[in-house]
């Protein structure tokens, strides 16, 4: 079972229950919207996890590209795909962008490695 | 003929070529790895130039973000397409994305009524 | 009556109703959720303005700085209480900030300036 | 006793002893001027602490963030004007700023269960 | 005599002024080591001026850029090395930089055409 | 022998290799330049590593720091000359670059260490 998966996981879950246990009105209706924002509508959810997962990328945010690198495998992107999104971001981003991009690939070989070894219905229930 | 559209088209042009005539072996390698970048592969043109828009909206640069749409267009992007494409940036990038957006539309606006008048084949010829 | 500021309102405007009449739910709900956290509540208005200009000027958008110097004006904010906000920023975004601090400036100047010769009014009403 | 807190605060007080060891101008002026920068003044230094914690959020510097919710914490701020400053950070930052966030009221939590068990005079002498 | 540069040395001289005119500690001793970073040191003022623009090049404030390629110039970098030092700038920052590098060579033809018509006194005077 | 250089060369290597084993041609084309990039031409080594680490010090990469510290290192710049460059992306980048210049010095301190153990030539190999 792939360490840094579980933990970010875990970590997630707590916190966000944490956040939304304070009564604050803007922070709940903006992870709301973060929610929604994934959805399927005139662009299909493939699309959308790789438009996350590029934003995150060229934003430089580790957790950020670990979540929308999860839920693209969730959503059917093969690997080819998920590194030619990552080619756009390393371009628009720059070399700034290559440390992200080591940990991102790590986490992707985790992840795979996970499915391989058949975790990959408890994967899905992580999140 | 939208004014922001051909000034934008014309000082990009002559300032590659300004750029491209310094006898830089980088930069002139890194151009050529931008326009690689956006061509068809494991992803469509279309999603590639969707992943170039959402990038250039997170780090909020109005230049990019025109070039974007307009290839976009080009690519056959619906613009509810477009405005979901744009949400993610927003959601992702926060209300500092906001002033952007609205240049954003605007020029969608600008290239959309373009086309409506017939200027669309000059339009795809300048780029 | 200030140039700059007439443009900036007048186009903000405009695109607000432009983006709006799209159908997107998730831009339609984030516009709302903006307009939502300013309002009073633990902090006071002026405080809340504060932490928008400041936010606004480390991420360097001079749209938004702009947006802010008046909402703090409107708020109540002196020019001392603005300045020593934007030092915060300074400090903590460096001098990369500085270019933006000058337009915050020349901003502000020209909005006292419509204070002092009686727009005040027009200026409320135009945001 | 707070680990991250602990190991934080000690890592912080040996780099910055060996930074000024360095006889750098430049660097010693700054980080005098940082100082300087949340004094009281025209505002409070309530308000200059929840200034440096937007600022920080938005820019997502987690040690940034966690230095300046201590230092509210010590100017008396409360949870959920802390909250309400963080909205703030959120919205105009984006969802890119959800896993500081997430890192940002885990360390609430910590140095406020340091409070419950009455660590609260050493925390205050550690800064 | 070169419109861009005029307008921005000018801009920016009159607003140093207001910004100074203001009492605020903080915001003179930051405007203060500002000008002591770039002076010869270990390093000399080349290659201190060299290291300005890249960082603005990265952090993309054209304001920024187009002050360090003037200053670069007053401290005798040949046209080849400022491109060589962008190309750094170039491949850290990614293709998001390229919109700026446009306008930096726009500018840096701008005063070289300047030089060439022997306004170069007044260049450096009104600096 | 320094831990955080070890797991940061070990885990980069590795990484590398697993990148590049991926067959994108956009990517393996930006890793080629992105090493090109620092080889001696119009600006020596030296001053070009100091341009990368000035670059990665005010976009906050501590990855990308430490890597240029060491290659600064192995071009010869000396102690003062590395603070003094780190001293303006201080001024650049703001106070939210000083948790990195602590790290960045804490790195540097290590490398120096193990110049003074005798393992330098380990450290050039390891590169």
């Amino acid at each position: 079972m792939g360490d840094r998966f579980k933990e970010f996981t875990e970590f997630r879950h707590k916190m966000n229950e944490r956040i939304l246990a304070q009564d604050n009105k803007v922070i709940k209706r903006f992870f709301s919207i973060d929610t929604l924002t994934y959805q399927e509508g005139a662009l299909n959810v493939k699309t959308k996890e790789l438009l996350g997962l590029v934003a995150s990328l060229v934003l430089r945010c580790d957790d950020c590209i670990a979540y929308h690198i999860n839920k693209c495998k969730e959503a059917g992107v093969a690997r080819d795909e998920m590194f030619e999104a990552m080619s756009v971001g390393l371009v628009v981003g720059g070399s700034i962008v290559i440390p992200h991009l080591r940990r991102a690939v790590a986490f992707l070989d985790e992840i795979e490695t996970m499915e391989t070894n058949g975790s990959s219905q408890e994967l899905s229930e992580k999140n």
